[in-house]
């Protein structure tokens, strides 16, 4: 069976929504497939307008940029660390990581990293010593952001099914219930599959007064 | 029975479709009221980021500004000047300008404009004198502009539903087909319904390689 590729990424509440959507239909037989996109780096104003990103997370020291910089990088190498106990630990770990930023509200610092390996069950003395291996890592993570980059995607979550038809998908109510996540993932792609060929249905947002 | 309000401009492409598929739905009993945006304006770079617009096209002398300028504004004139020969009228000269403009491929000019009058089978000599009062049209356009922005519509086509739920619907492909339309209008509206909470399902676009 052919995944759907999920790009998320943990600074962003929606992609916390869509992560916790994805992992109920996970339960009910569909696959998924963890994918990373930067926001910072889709945003960057360097990068604005260009054919090729000119900014690229990836090549940020360690310790240096924004705060949202530093702290986004530090997550998606968190990840990519757990990633190498398999699949499901990457899955924990990303969970349990994005429910400490958006549903608890603390900050993507080591601390929460931290926490977010245990809470997955990690091994973390291999969790540790996976992170020490920068370069790899990096090298792993700038792949997703490449591809990211050639499918277009431009915000989290998005979620590019087996037959290619991809979208961001940007709702605000989280749900854990296995027949509204599913009545939710059918009318996604319900709209993708429609014969109308729809590019974008966007709610517009009032001016406030 | 109150009435779903569309927004749109005679020079795009997507307002057309959904111009049509309102037309299809217009037969079937739903109720569509035609309200004008103006995307030159939208757009406009003096606007960006502005909380209100500091340019109106409505503020344009006619003849003056870049030709998408210009042919929008006359567009939007000449079709209030239909609409003052009753709704069925302003439809029907609406719908023929965005034929004549995005099925036939002629530009928004004077001539197009005369030919969605005759088209609309329009009462011509009342119409010349309809539009030769620029500043009462100009001031029925500037309303419909005011409304559009405190709305937050962006695009075109917007539809705001009576119950005030409002999104930019865009998609590739013309029907006129009932039944297909009736689907993709419960489409819409299932998505703005939806207890998700949906803000936007947008699709991505590949880079070109």
């Amino acid at each position: 069976m052919t995944a759907t590729d999920l790009f998320f990424d943990f600074v962003c509440p929606y992609a916390w929504r869509g992560m916790e959507l994805a992992h109920v239909l996970r339960a009910e037989g569909e696959t998924f497939r963890l994918r990373h996109f930067s926001l910072v780096q889709g945003n960057h104003p360097d990068n604005a307008g260009q054919p090729e990103p000119r900014w690229w997370l990836t090549d940020q020291p360690a310790g240096e940029g924004t705060v949202s910089q530093r702290s986004s990088l530090a997550a998606f190498l968190a990840a990519r660390a757990a990633a190498c106990q398999g699949d499901e630990a990457a899955w924990a770990f990303s969970l349990a990581l994005l429910r400490i930023r958006h549903e608890d509200g603390q900050p993507l610092e080591e601390e929460a990293l931290t926490q977010a390996a245990r809470t997955a069950g990690l091994d973390t003395d291999r969790w540790a010593a996976d992170r020490a291996d920068d370069a790899g890592l990096r090298e792993g993570l700038r792949s997703d952001l490449s591809e990211a980059h050639r499918l277009g995607v431009f915000g989290t979550p998005t979620f590019v099914l087996p037959d290619g038809h991809a979208a961001y998908y940007r709702f605000d109510h989280l749900t854990r219930d296995p027949l509204v996540a599913r009545e939710r993932w059918q009318l996604y792609r319900h709209v993708l599959h429609s014969e109308a060929g729809i590019g974008t249905i966007k709610r517009t947002r009032r001016v406030a007064s």
